[in-house]
């Protein structure tokens, strides 16, 4: 079965997904397979804006957004998360960096560093100086990585795997497949556990005597 | 414990709640108030708009919500539920009519005739000749409430009901208050359990050896 996140570093609510993965991933034994998708994209092609933009103006509803940003964080044990004072970030770099890490063989350590840097210890990390910086100290190749985001393959392949996202049903992030099934928000993650669950048991359809 | 459903006819997520409330009370033990508000007033006080008008133009998130909605009648397995084809429907009268019948005392004989022809068997429900012949057909004084619709006193709670509710935080439809804590969103209901659920083993706070 295949289960994919669809991110991109600069969704605060992206991060508390990611935050929580290892969890559903601990309970269901199914492994998340991480997507790059630039969220600037999704939302050109789409039509849509973020949830900061489309709030803003409206009484009672970004309180509300934060509320729900603290429920999460305290129901799920999440200690260290922090605004970025530099939200929003352009995350057009660190998302081509993503798919440069993933083609040499450190996307998970990549995304753990980035994600630290965006949302934990937070940093803005649209300068390719800091990026360069905070790199090196997740012991990464920065001069590496930096020079792969001038390849043209890699910027072409962050374009494909967003349209490709789109083409599917992709509108905004945080947003996950199970097979075919979108769930977005971090509040459907039970909802993509449930069905991750329900497919382990069924792994087709339901045998016809149930 | 007070746990408060704040509602308007015109929202079909509203009534998708109104659906699954019963076994949620049934689970926990604890009763729903109905509380109406108008959501045209809520929009009006906080100047946020309904989703249909927010994602109208919008690649894939109609599409993304619509099968949200599947999921969840399907989920609680909800057989009758059926767009209402005037949507969006103007519930100033049947608002109104909900404040007298609560007056009256047959709120929850009213609350169920006019969500099932809202949304099960649907008509037209901002039409005062069909609203007639609904509440007739449910064995209600329709006259007694057409005329209380009149009653400047039954104007005037709805108004402060609805700005009672945007002062707790309101925005939108549905939305629920366990005390002081909002819920917003069918897909909130299951925190609104967990948050009953918690409030019942813990009525004050938790005892300090826990």
């Amino acid at each position: 079965m295949r289960v994919e996140f669809h991110f991109d570093f600069g969704s605060p609510n992206a991060y508390l997904c990611h935050r929580v993965i290892p969890e559903i991933e601990s309970r269901t034994g199914t492994k998340f397979e991480y997507v790059p998708v630039l969220l600037g994209g999704v939302f050109k092609l789409t039509g849509n804006i973020s949830p900061a933009v489309a709030q803003k103006g409206i009484r009672n509803k970004p309180e509300y957004e934060a509320l729900e940003m603290r429920r999460f964080v305290s129901r799920h044990g999440i200690e260290d998360f922090r605004m970025n004072p530099h939200f929003p970030v352009d995350t057009l770099a660190i998302m081509r960096g993503a798919i440069v890490a993933r083609t040499t063989g450190c996307f998970e350590q990549y995304i753990d560093g980035i994600y630290r840097f965006m949302w934990s210890d937070p940093r803005k990390m649209d300068d390719l100086e800091i990026i360069r910086g905070s790199l090196s100290e997740c012991s990464l190749d920065a001069d590496a990585i930096l020079e792969g985001l001038k390849d043209p393959k890699i910027k072409a392949e962050l374009v494909r795997s967003t349209e490709a996202s789109v083409a599917r049903g992709n509108f905004g992030s945080p947003s996950f497949f199970v097979e075919d099934e979108l769930f977005f928000g971090k509040d459907r993650l039970d909802a993509v556990e449930r069905e991750i669950v329900s497919r382990t048991r069924y792994p087709l359809s339901p045998p016809s005597d149930i």
